[in-house]
């Protein structure tokens, strides 16, 4: 989570994007981290799970990243959760919870309310983990500029 | 439709991926095409629909295509259905429906099991439009190669 905690401010220091960032890990070993690249990227797909996925498969030359765990700032959105899947990523370990990304000025909340349903995700797919320190990413954030997408 | 069907066929032939492709619309304008790269990107991510909003964001130098609408061969899978939402496409014309895509080997059904809930859409939201035409190009596909992600 520190690595993606890092990517994270990087990224918002630079307004690349809102405060996200993920860390793509197989066997103990960084496979990639990635962070919000939105604003920066013109591209509302690249959040930091996705940015990440994508680091890690092309790191790998490869589009199945099982065996793969993933940390991030953020419990995903619909789409990064989606995109997990998708990867077969066995594992997510979040540090800040949808509503906590509601507070500072994302839409996450409204979309899982739109079209998302977790109940039937295996139990401990998703699991909480350092969202202390993430929530401090947030409030830095918070104090550095307002720009909501 | 035709242009995103323009797009899959010339995927499938090239071995991208699968016989997804999508064209964005604004204003009776087509912004952008893309198809489903996940093979020769070794990207898992690069949906159809995504490959066109990444495109149509970068030609409009925006993350937000407010006022535009999606053709898609296929219906979006919960990642692509979500991306349309953070994109604020107003409206989505799909082909093939999810249970189509599962047919041909494809797993968007079961991640809709796991994580999805289309109720709570607005009712005209998804739209089917030109299924005959992307069944056609489904069969097309299913005699060039079993390829399954």
């Amino acid at each position: 989570m520190q690595a993606a905690i890092k990517e994270a401010k990087a990224g918002i220091k630079n307004q690349d994007g809102g405060p996200f960032g993920a860390c793509i890990v197989k066997d103990n070993q960084i496979i990639a981290t990635g962070h919000n690249c939105v604003l920066k990227n013109h591209d509302s797909t690249c959040h930091g799970e996705i940015d990440a996925i994508r680091k890690a498969e092309n790191n790998l030359q490869t589009h199945d990243l099982t065996g793969c765990e993933i940390y991030t700032t953020s419990e995903p959105c619909p789409m990064c959760l989606a995109a997990i899947l998708w990867a077969n990523i066995k594992k997510v370990y979040y540090g800040c919870n949808l509503q906590d990304n509601e507070k500072i000025g994302f839409r996450d909340v409204k979309f899982e309310k739109l079209m998302g349903d977790r109940s039937h995700l295996p139990p401990n797919f998703l699991e909480e983990h350092d969202r202390n320190l993430c929530l401090e990413l947030f409030d830095e954030y918070s104090h550095l500029e307002k720009t909501i997408y």
